[in-house]
């Protein structure tokens, strides 16, 4: 793995091999303590960021690695300066060159520039860190190619890693959204494996895993009273979680609009795994920046 | 001790023993060097800092640990998440999570969430972390017991927390201010010790330490003028000094407005502490970290 | 050597030892680890900055310091708080401060108020630590007492500190500014050495180095359109490198805004060093922060 730009990109072998070694982070923070010592990791971000900031940080620093922290003040990407010069200065100065965006394409453009690994912090396009945590918090439950994991919501740049990551590991993955907001049809068409999209709610039936996200995310705030209505149906409530499996269990990448795309009833479940998912992100930003540094 | 979310909440023996923590840390810059090494703590900053930013930073770093910064940006505490949300997300990131918050009340929801100290960097109702580098630099001049201490100004944050401490430590505390702009009466109520609340200024008359602070503190600037009319005569000028006993010293928590709550004259006068006492802000974090995390 | 505030107020000796340290740390990347083990480093950043910060906080790590990296939002310097006073301040957390600010006595105040050395990052007058990294490019190529330096462009603070340190080492410096836009009379008339200012884009021939920056500066955006006539002669295109010697190269500080100042063709030429200049940051800004510390 020379980058981590997209779940798209990874071989089944690649993406196992990083969900088992986060398996080992999991089990002992002191795993690889140390292994990246003199590292220097840049984080770059576009759109703020609460989990995927801390857990990057917090990551570089137990492997030993020195993170430099930057804003879209700083950088500029493409408008004080163009990505490809970005990309060949911090070249100079980093390792590894972690992102998150607006536009998927900076980052192959990064990618294309600098000869060190960039990673995906979140795109428009796919969110993979986070779908190696979502891969890694399902086989703590049951192996994930054993399993239904049913996604409800927007299709969005977190459905399109989850969605492509299960299917890669052969399970079953189902997508329940609203009309005209399914994922999008060009990854649809790239997925290996077994991806269904519905729009009717009751496709849970069986599941697993019951997966959300919020509705309108950073930046489509001006057309939430819209999504409000067109989601209004695809709620995740104990109703929902009543029709999964008698032990599915609830994820969300977080952070949560309590009230709108799941209750607080289900956040707040004894089979609700979004803390312990949460506390993923960190294990596997270890396992990904190892696979690509060590 | 389990928080420290304001002086109210200590006892005495707790207190003691965080100003002679931050006396042995006063004295040689490699004590405790690294005792908390492999530590991660947040700090996190609703409104801008610059001594409790550096202090709380570098007294992180030189005690061992990593200092992982947040703004609101990042967090969004309260408005993109839920405070409960956020503690329980941060909590498996970090060993302690310290805090600059508009709303008091937001500390002691992220204390019930969070199994991680959770220490106030300033609220609306108290200021601890300064209050304990007051009480070191008091005790630096006299013994607190022994020291009338005259705070002149708004009965604020840092009002409360250092009229509780002073109190507490068996000091004697005179508070000063324009009527309407006396401290909060629930802290008044709570106080152990002795506080007496003046509007005359003449009652400086006596004190070992005269300490002020600005008449509008950040987000107050709109009643900024009608601030400065309430205050005019509170100013602290080398005539109020003068009515204080002969060795008596001068602190601020800064920055200072000079020209408004204190005249160039006393902030740089032989007797005025106040560098001495930002100082002291690395010294006592240093004490409050190792006493949560030690 | 007590502070950097620019390269006006250095001796040729002081500025061909930073040189040459430079070129150590140029050679191999664990030259002078850990040299400056507990070092606290402050980067106080007005303007936002790429290049700077990022080389800066490298440096500072990769020396064993620790970097405290601050914003205008966190020190308010001269609006929450005086100049002299936030030099006090800092001074009792940090080893050395190093900052990016508009006006440049700022920095000279720091400098007179702080024991703590105070560095440029850049300021409206001098940009050093750029200057002694291009020094170091440009010796790469040849040395630089036997080169003649051309600088096409805007008479800034980049062009400041490198005419004059051009000059100090020995080297002939040619300034070639649109009518208005020569580099300060005051800082002309302090060049020791030999600098020549023409209007005239003729002047480049026999040039070993050719040398711009963006026409309008951070801040300066309102005058742009009046700039982009200004300077439309002064494009450094194909033909003007090619007046230059046959094997002149190019640099720039960056971001380069191509098409305006430089073009593509330019940038990308296989004599184009601006990449290896970006790099020559972080190992001259070592070599500046050991000696003022080490």
């Amino acid at each position: 793995m020379n980058d981590l730009l997209g779940i798209a990109d990874l071989d089944r072998a690649t993406l196992e091999r990083l969900v088992e070694s986060s398996t080992r982070f999991r089990r002992s923070r002191d795993y690889g303590k140390g292994a990246l010592a003199g590292g220097r990791i840049g984080l770059f971000f576009e759109k703020p960021s609460t989990r995927t900031r801390v857990s990057s940080e917090v990551a570089a620093v137990e492997l030993g690695a020195y993170p430099v922290v930057l804003g879209q003040t700083e950088v500029g990407l493409g408008s004080r300066e163009s990505v490809a010069d970005v990309a060949r200065v911090l070249d100079r100065y980093l390792d590894l060159i972690a992102m998150r965006v607006f536009d998927h394409r900076n980052l192959a453009e990064m990618a294309e520039y600098a000869q060190a690994p960039i990673v995906n912090l979140l795109s428009d396009l796919e969110h993979p860190c986070q779908a190696v945590a979502d891969l890694l918090t399902i086989s703590e439950h049951k192996p994930v190619a054993d399993s239904v994991v049913t996604y409800v919501g927007d299709g969005n740049n977190v459905c399109h890693s989850l969605m492509m990551g299960v299917a890669k590991l052969g399970g079953e993955m189902r997508v329940i959204c609203p009309p005209g907001y399914e994922p999008n049809q060009d990854l649809l068409a790239q997925v290996v494996g077994q991806v269904t999209v519905f729009s009717d709610p009751m496709a849970v039936d069986g599941s697993d895993v019951i997966y959300t996200d919020v509705w309108a995310s950073m930046g489509q705030e001006a057309e939430a009273r819209q999504r409000q209505e067109a989601f209004g149906d695809y709620q995740v409530d104990a109703d929902m979680l009543g029709r999964a499996r008698t032990d599915a269990i609830f994820l969300h990448c977080l952070p949560a609009h309590r009230g709108e795309e799941v209750t607080d009833e289900v956040v707040d479940h004894p089979r609700s795994r979004v803390f312990d998912q949460a506390e993923n992100r960190l294990h596997s930003m270890k396992a990904i920046l190892l696979d690509l540094l060590g």
